[in-house]
């Protein structure tokens, strides 16, 4: 008999994105003629940059003659790649992470979301509410069944607080994905202190690391001491560079984050994720690794701060005429996201649907956890024309 | 406390052609003045045909403009990819498969890996022996423990038999990895009648399909009749057109086929794969797809038979001299691979020493499990003049 795996039972029916696409098209198919201004979904807009451009040209042209041809690279990551992270995101900053630490990916969302495949199934895990629904939906997925929810609300500044019981796993991502709020260093350095006493993988998420702009604000979790123990950071070109449609990330597993089989003998994470990527992954497709090392030139560095700076301040406009329109909001600093309370107390669903009506698409918070009723999140992603148009429409809400 | 995957403590300790790899460079150090000819990996080394090169400058130049860019593709692949490949490989040839039953992955490596994921991890598995290790290793981290073997031997003349006691999914890869052999189609038959009777998943590896050229050998498991209820396959644009550093491959998945959750309830494999995907993935890089597409061009398409010509070429050159030298092997006319017997009794990692003396690299059959003891695996994937060396080496055997 083909028997299937069960915990896909257990996860929602419809991925959140998905039900937004269809709820907008089928706004769009009965108002033909209506325009709408999408500030939803998390995909970007801009080009990629001439330094990532010319290196793809000379890629290609390096696969069309056999003696520069280049077939299977290393699973892993090929090694200029690795080297130019190494030495730009951690070296650059006094952070101690060395080239064979990295692994090159495929994006932050293919590693992530296979990550949990090296622990065990029994795991307890702590998510943010709200949270990416990746973090939550793969663990399922990989049969897990407890869950500790950590709210993300005004009340507490959107800082999480350390859970009563104890995780096995805890996920943080900073600058937030959907709040696009920060998590002061401090409460940072008690997270790693709490995941060092107790024997927790932090499993954190810097995708949007680029956007951090306030001096002094954590931009890799292993500017934390002791964070090599207990910590993986998943770091990502998308929102950097614009290669959502590229396909390139990186994961950062320290060579001294050990964990215990349930016979209590020991074993290396770097060791267990070289292993899966080695047996169920081929590599990213070399052109893009060498599209990606080229953000790490002077040319590719200033287009990625040219490029994230117009998204942030998309966003940070956003914000402003969300206040402006008597809302609560928070984010657009530090990130491409505004975290938006709906009024009067209108749940996520009806504000979106508010929203629509006035032509603008936003993602309902409360698909992002409980904690998250009552949100949307809205994007810098579009242009500054059609954030501009956003924000005229905002005003008649 | 950190907890890990248990299954990854009954894993083989190396992957088999890391190990090779390891000897090779040993064997390099050792003798800095002797040259190699490399007949292990599965690696190609012509270069990637015009029709590709020059869709993907214009795929390149499309990512330089905002009115051209693409962000987020489809997590399922681009629809003009699909339907280049419902049309050229399956519509073309009689097979009914629908565009929205083909998922474009990044490589059939990651795909086969990650397709067990959706089934229970209480399925018994029937694997061929010899056999792609990736098939038994990733079946292992998910967490399978009963295998049965399928040996395929000169005795059977390479034709896996039904086995005794029935599995719930079955492994199939034809033309063969590592072996070089077909199946006829009267025997596949069998299998997908045998698997319709028995509720059995048949999952079919073609990756080495464009390298068949016996008229009337069968190419795509769906040349059967009722293979929409049982299989799932898997295809690969490495072998056909040499995008191993490119990464782009595909699956399909037929909407007839259904299975079992534990509580008897049914679900559409098609539907869980996409969940995986569209959680786990997000889509093959944009570049590559438009290569993968101007495969399927006139041109595109004689560049791909001009390509595996060659390697056919070689192979059944390295096939024929093994014959001469008295030596037992087969495969070589419709596949790149040779599968060679050692001669005397002698074991597989002794013969690879023994070519390895000869400055030959091979693949130890024991690599690909107990029924491999005593062969090894040569490709064809090297230049002529190298395949040529190998040969003039081989004869000093």
């Amino acid at each position: 008999m083909i028997r299937l795996n069960d915990s896909y039972e257990r996860l929602d029916e419809t991925y959140l994105f998905a039900k937004v696409a269809r709820k907008v098209n089928a706004w769009r198919l009965s108002r033909p003629d209506a325009d709408i201004v999408r500030m939803d979904i998390g995909d970007v807009t801009r080009p990629i940059c001439g330094a990532a451009i010319e290196a793809m040209h000379r890629a290609v042209a390096d696969l069309a003659a056999a003696s520069t041809f280049h077939g299977y690279g290393p699973e892993q990551g090929y090694a200029f790649l690795r080297e130019a992270i190494a030495a730009g995101d951690y070296a650059e900053r006094g952070i101690d992470i060395s080239p064979d630490e990295i692994f090159i990916g495929d994006g932050a969302k293919s590693d992530i979301g296979n990550f949990p495949d090296i622990l065990s199934a029994a795991d307890t895990v702590a998510l943010t509410d709200p949270v990416y629904p990746v973090y939550a939906d793969t663990n399922v997925m990989g049969g897990r069944k407890r869950f500790i929810s950590l709210p993300m609300i005004p009340e507490n500044g959107f800082v999480p607080c350390l859970p009563e019981e104890t995780p096995d796993v805890v996920y943080l991502c900073f600058p937030n994905n959907p709040t696009g709020t920060l998590l002061p260093r401090e409460n940072l350095r008690r997270w790693v202190d709490y995941c060092r006493a107790n024997g927790v993988l932090l499993l954190f998420d810097s995708a949007y690391e680029a956007y951090v702009r306030t001096p002094g604000a954590v931009r890799s979790i292993f500017e934390i001491e002791g964070a090599r123990e207990v910590a993986v950071e998943f770091r990502s070109f998308s929102k950097t560079a614009g290669f959502t449609g590229l396909r390139c990330g990186y994961t950062v597993v320290p060579k001294d984050l050990t964990g215990r089989f349930s016979d209590s003998r020991k074993g290396s994470l770097h060791d267990l994720w070289l292993r899966r990527q080695t047996t169920k992954f081929n590599g990213a497709s070399y052109i893009v690794q060498r599209a990606a090392e080229a953000l790490y030139t002077p040319e590719g560095r200033e287009a990625c701060r040219v490029q994230t700076d117009s998204y942030i301040a998309n966003a940070s406009l956003l914000r402003e005429s969300a206040l402006e329109a008597g809302l609560y909001a928070v984010g657009g600093q530090d990130s491409p996201y505004v975290w938006v309370k709906a009024p009067g107390g209108m749940d996520s669903w009806s504000f979106f649907d508010r929203l629509l009506e006035l032509g603008i698409t936003s993602t309902p918070g409360s698909g992002f956890g409980k904690s998250g009723e009552g949100f949307v999140r809205l994007t810098g992603f579009n242009s500054e024309a059609n954030t501009r148009e956003a924000i005229e429409r905002l005003r008649r809400i």
